[in-house]
C-alpha cells in the first residue's frame, strides 16, 4: 500500500495529520474498488453460489469497508462532517450484509467440527497437543477442516441428527444471506456507496479544521485535534471498556461463568456477552487507528493481535452456542438430537469462557503503552 | 486417638514397627466398633430412611473400614497373611455397600445444584466470587445446599423436567442402596466382619517377620521390611501412577479433553477417567500409611489434602455426568428434558476437566519429598 507514514517521534507531525489520513483513506478506497472489480470479474453477482474468487473479493470488500468506516469514525473531526456521517451507516450496512454468508458457513463448520470432536473421533487442536506426554487415549492426527467434515466418524444417532439439523438450518440461512448479498451488490444503494468510495479514492473531503492545521501552525488559532490525540482517544475508549470487563473472573480457569445462563428461560443473546463484543469492536477501531498512524502491516502488536483473536473466538463461539440452542427449539426433534445439541451448546459456551481466559492472558501480559 | 507415634528421626525405629502398626489398627478397630454401636443405637437397622445419627455412624464405620483395609494392604508383610487376605475383601464389600446410599444422595444434590446454577438463579461458588470486581450480571449470595434445593428459581421446563427425572431415578437408587446397606448390616457376613474387627481391637495378628524384627535386631537375620519402607513403597506406587497421568494437558486450562467422548457411542464409563480414579485410591493409601507413621491428624500435608479433594471432585463430577447421560437414555422423554440433560452432562464433564486442572496445580506445587 503506497501511503505516507507518520513519524511518531516528529513533534511537527500535526500539520501533516490531514495528509496521512487522506493517504490511508485513499489507499483503502482503492482497495475497495479493486475488490469490487474482482468480484464482478469472478461473476459474483451471477453465480448462484459464490466461487472462491468471489468469496475472496467479498472478503476484501468487507475489509476495506470496515477500515474506511472505522477511520471515518475515529478521525471524524478531521473530515467533512456531513459527508462522513452520511457514509458510515452505508458502509456498515454493506459490510454487515456481505459478512453474513461467510458467518453462517464458518458457524456450521465450527459446530460440525465440535460434534466430531465430542464424539471422540475428530482432531482436537489445543496447545498441549504437540507435547509428547504419555496419553491414555489415542488421538487422531490434526487434520484440515475438509477432513473434519468428511471424516467417517462413528457419530451417535443424536450427534448425526444434530449435525444434519444444523446443516439444514445454517445452509438455508447461508443461502438466504448469499441472495441478500447479491441483491445488495446490485442495488442502487450499493452503487451510491461505490460512487462515494470512488470520490474518496481521488479526493478525501477533509474538514476545515484538518486543512487549517496545515496552514496556520505558527501564527493562527491553535491547531485542531491532530491524528494522534484522536487515535489516543480511540485507545482510551478501548481501555475504558476493558476496565468494565470481569477480567479477574475470566483469569480464573474454569470459573463456569459463561454457562451460567445455559438453561435460562431467556432465549435472547446472553447479556453477559455484550461488553465483550463491544470491546471487540473498540479493539478493531484501535487497530485501524494504528494503521493510519504507523501503516498497515509494518508494526504488528502481538498483544493486540492475540487479544483480537480471543475476541473473535469469543464472538464465534457465542454465536455457535446460540445456533445450537436455537436448533434445539425446532419442533418434533428426537430426544437424542436435543441431547446432542445440549452438549454442543454447553461445549460452545465453554469455548466462550476459554476465549475470555485467552483475552485476559493476552491483555494483562503487559500494560498498554502508547508507542 | 491413643496410639504410639513413631519418631521418624529415630534410627532404631525398626523394632517398634509392629507396635505402631498394631496400635493404629487397634485404634481403627475401636473406632469401627464404636461407630457400629452408635449405628445400632440410632436405630439404623430399623429406620426406613437413615436418621442423621445413623448416617454419621455409617460414615464413621466406612471411614475406619477403609483405613483398616488400606493398612492391611500397605503393610501386609507385617501381618498374618491368611488372616489379612481373608479380611480385606470383606471390608471392601462393607465400605462399598455403605458408601452407595450417600453417593446417590450427594450426586443428586450436585446435579440439582448444577441445574439451578445453569439456569442463572443459584449461587455459583468459585474462587473469584469473593473479589469485588465490576460485574455485568447480578450474582446471588452463596448459600447452603439446602438453599440451593429450595430456591424458587425460574427453571425452564426442560431444566425442571430434567431435575424431576434425576430426582426420581437417583432417589430410587438411593432407597435401594439404603435397603441393601441395612440388609448387609444384618447379615451373617457382616457379623463375621465385626467379629474379626473385634479381634483386631484387642490382638493384632502380626506376622512372624514383624515379631521377629522386634527381638532379633542386633544379632539375628536382617530384619524384615519395617513400616517406613512399606509406606515409602505405597508412596512410590502413587508417584508412578501420577507419572502416567496426562498432567501437561491437564495443566492447560480449557484443553477440552474431558468432553472428548461427550457424545461417543460408548455408554461405558469414560476410559480416560480410570487412571485418575486409580490415583485417587493410591493417594488414599498413601495418606493412611502416613497416619500409621505420624498419627492421624497431627501432620496434615496441605498438598496431599488439596490433591485428594481434586480427585474426589473428579470422581463425583464424572459420576454425575454419567448419571445425566444415563437419564437422557430414558425412553419417551421430551426433547427439552434431553437438551437440559445434555447441557448438564457437558457441564459436569467440564467439572471433571476443572478437577484435573486443580489436581495438576496441587500436585506440581512442590515435588514429592518423603518427610
Amino acid at each position: 500500500m503506497a501511503q505516507q507514514h507518520l513519524d511518531p517521534t516528529d513533534p511537527t507531525a500535526g500539520p501533516v495529520a490531514g495528509d496521512a489520513l487522506a493517504a490511508y483513506l485513499r489507499a483503502q478506497a482503492t482497495e475497495f474498488l479493486r475488490a469490487l472489480r474482482q468480484h464482478r470479474e469472478a461473476g459474483g453477482a451471477a453465480a448462484a453460489n459464490g466461487s472462491k474468487e468471489a468469496a475472496d473479493a467479498a472478503r476484501a470488500l468487507r475489509r476495506s469497508a470496515r477500515r474506511i468506516s472505522g477511520t471515518l469514525h475515529t478521525f471524524r473531526p478531521l473530515l467533512d462532517e456531513g459527508w462522513s456521517e452520511g457514509m458510515r451507516p452505508e458502509l456498515a450496512w454493506l459490510s454487515g450484509t456481505l459478512a453474513r454468508e461467510h458467518a453462517y458457513e464458518a458457524r456450521l463448520e465450527r459446530l460440525l467440527a465440535a460434534l466430531h470432536r465430542l464424539s471422540g473421533s475428530a482432531p482436537a487442536v489445543f496447545p498441549a497437543q504437540a507435547t509428547s506426554e504419555a496419553r491414555t487415549e489415542p488421538r487422531a492426527e490434526a487434520g484440515t477442516r475438509a477432513e473434519v467434515r468428511t471424516a467417517k466418524a462413528p457419530l451417535t444417532v443424536g450427534a448425526a441428527k444434530a449435525g444434519a439439523l444444523l446443516e439444514r438450518q445454517l445452509t438455508l440461512a447461508r443461502t438466504r444471506a448469499h441472495s441478500a448479498a447479491l441483491q445488495a451488490l446490485g442495488s442502487s444503494r450499493f452503487h451510491a456507496v461505490a460512487d462515494n468510495v470512488a470520490v474518496l479514492a481521488s479526493e478525501v473531503p477533509l474538514s476545515a479544521a484538518a486543512t487549517a492545521t496545515a496552514t496556520t501552525t505558527a501564527t493562527g488559532p491553535p491547531p485542531g485535534p491532530g491524528l494522534r490525540p484522536l487515535a489516543a482517544a480511540a485507545e482510551e475508549r478501548l481501555r475504558d471498556a476493558v476496565t468494565g470487563l470481569p477480567l479477574i473472573t475470566a483469569g480464573h480457569p474454569y470459573n463456569s461463568e459463561a454457562l451460567v445462563h445455559g438453561l435460562s428461560t431467556d432465549t435472547a443473546p446472553q447479556p453477559q456477552d455484550a461488553p465483550w463484543h463491544q470491546v471487540r469492536l473498540l479493539l478493531r477501531l484501535h487497530r485501524y487507528a494504528r494503521e493510519v498512524l504507523y501503516g498497515d502491516e509494518d508494526l504488528v502488536d502481538v498483544r493486540i493481535l492475540n487479544a483480537g483473536q480471543a475476541l473473535d473466538r469469543h464472538r464465534d463461539a457465542a454465536e455457535a452456542a446460540a445456533a445450537a440452542a436455537s436448533a434445539a427449539r425446532t419442533p418434533r426433534i428426537a430426544p437424542a438430537t436435543a441431547y446432542a445439541l445440549g452438549v454442543l451448546h454447553a461445549d460452545q459456551r465453554h469455548e466462550v469462557e476459554a476465549a475470555r481466559f485467552m483475552f485476559q492472558r493476552a491483555w494483562t501480559r503487559e500494560t498498554v503503552g502508547t508507542p
